[in-house]
């Protein structure tokens, strides 16, 4: 990987500030954009950006690759409002948890002669800001890169060897409307759990005296960004409501196991998901 | 803690394993009881038991203390079986999940001079078998002791000093109906979501590559030993309905709140969960 390239990071938080600290200690030259003085003091203190600014003008004007990690609904704004300072040639991307809702209007902004990538690195934590950034969540982490029908190889190419080069583990490429559908089932649908599973507790009981590591598992995430993933989630509804269809009606089966007293399906519903979950750990 | 007593574990898997381990770590003579020699020979090589059988009597016949670390529906069997060979003045007392379906037969069962005490270690894991014990697990977990009309001081304060003196963190009595009603939620109902949860995949989609931890996490106990766990849902069944109702209620709020897009709801339900979960962590 040649790493005299130029790097923008926009928004400092956990996802862009783990990106800034990975690949300045990789020898990328990386500058940050943030609103909040603060986090880029903290990111030039920890060395995860050579420059910070405020706005963008003077960094876009020479950067190769520009990193926006920002809420999915900031994005084409951003876009529109400084897409103009981007340099010739340069690789667009994002950290965004859903596509669809904003393909087109970023697809359709992006300057000439400049090419939008979509992007989702698996990798976050529940707390915000760049104080809890740490390259280390991104080591050995799924990468996602969805097209559209303008995507080039060169700028998959480009992005996944970056992907690699600063840690990620498995890079998947796949298209907008998968990604979407996917990952309603394998990031939204367990965060609408563990809200769920938290917010149905008898609040009268002293439950944390009668817990296990299963439910601290469980509910970790239901600590939660409401603005980031309100968004998310309505984002994708659609495929969030199907998928949530899907998961009800397998818990409907418990419960119905359970009511007909029903040991035969009980059992042949735990030996599949414990079939399934020892395939999960195989293909990791 | 006098360590002067001498225990016998019945049933060497993943919980009584840890448990000799952890007692013979202290000083304690364990004696173990377990069917398989396979089992026997390697908690005789860890040096978590000085003796080892296929049967009981000799070990009950000296024992001041006894844990039948089997699965619920066999204690009473064991009993009816080997009680007769327990000493006088000796506590007896288990593992198990739950505890309301079978604790009549336990209390009416036990030979007179001893006493059987409801004990719910919050410590575990989805192996099965004594090479997957291991004393850690039972650092800092909860300890849950569920009384009945016949519960003595005594056992409560014998039982409470041996698991904290073995690791356990929080000491938790409470009654044997408590204990189910609020098991059934924080451990019975984890169980039923990772169950449905992974088994709600759409099983073309190649979902371990669009995993992150909240997926891994959320369906790490998805890998489940049916035949524990079967039993221990249909011999709680009437309190695990009532919760993954509420569970189902609370999941049909968020459904809802995407199907009318209503955002204020969903950071409403986001803000309540992430409070809890916050609350849970300080509480630990």
């Amino acid at each position: 990987m040649n790493r005299d390239k130029i790097i923008t990071i926009v928004g400092l938080g956990v996802v862009g500030g783990s990106y800034a600290l990975a690949l300045s200690k990789k020898g990328y030259t990386v500058f940050g954009v943030n609103r909040s003085q603060e986090s880029l003091d903290a990111a030039l203190s920890a060395g995860a950006i050579k420059e910070g600014a405020h706005s963008p003008e003077e960094f876009f004007a020479k950067s190769d690759i520009i990193i926006i990690a920002l809420y999915p609904n900031q994005i084409v704004e951003y876009l529109e409002k400084y897409g103009k300072y981007i340099k010739n040639g340069c690789l667009v991307s994002d950290v965004a948890g859903i596509k669809s809702c904003f393909v087109d209007r970023i697809v359709g902004g992006i300057p000439s002669g400049c090419e939008f990538l979509f992007c989702h690195p698996m990798a976050g934590r529940e707390k915000r800001g760049f104080k809890y950034a740490d390259d280390k969540v991104l080591q050995g982490a799924n990468f996602l890169i969805a097209r559209t029908d303008s995507t080039s190889e060169h700028a998959v190419t480009l992005m996944s060897d970056l992907a690699k080069d600063i840690g990620f583990g498995n890079v998947r490429i796949t298209d907008v409307a998968t990604h979407d559908k996917v990952i309603a089932y394998t990031s939204q649908l367990p965060h609408a759990i563990a809200v769920s599973l938290i917010n149905s507790d008898d609040e009268d009981s002293d439950t944390a005296s009668f817990i296990g590591d299963s439910y601290r598992d469980l509910t970790r995430i239901a600590n939660i960004n409401e603005d980031l993933w309100s968004e998310l989630f309505l984002g994708n509804r659609d495929n969030l409501i199907a998928t949530i269809t899907s998961f009800e009606e397998q818990l409907g089966a418990i419960k119905k196991a359970l009511c007909d007293e029903d040991e035969v399906l009980l059992k042949k519903l735990f030996i599949k998901s414990s079939q399934r979950r020892v395939l999960l750990e195989k293909k990791k």
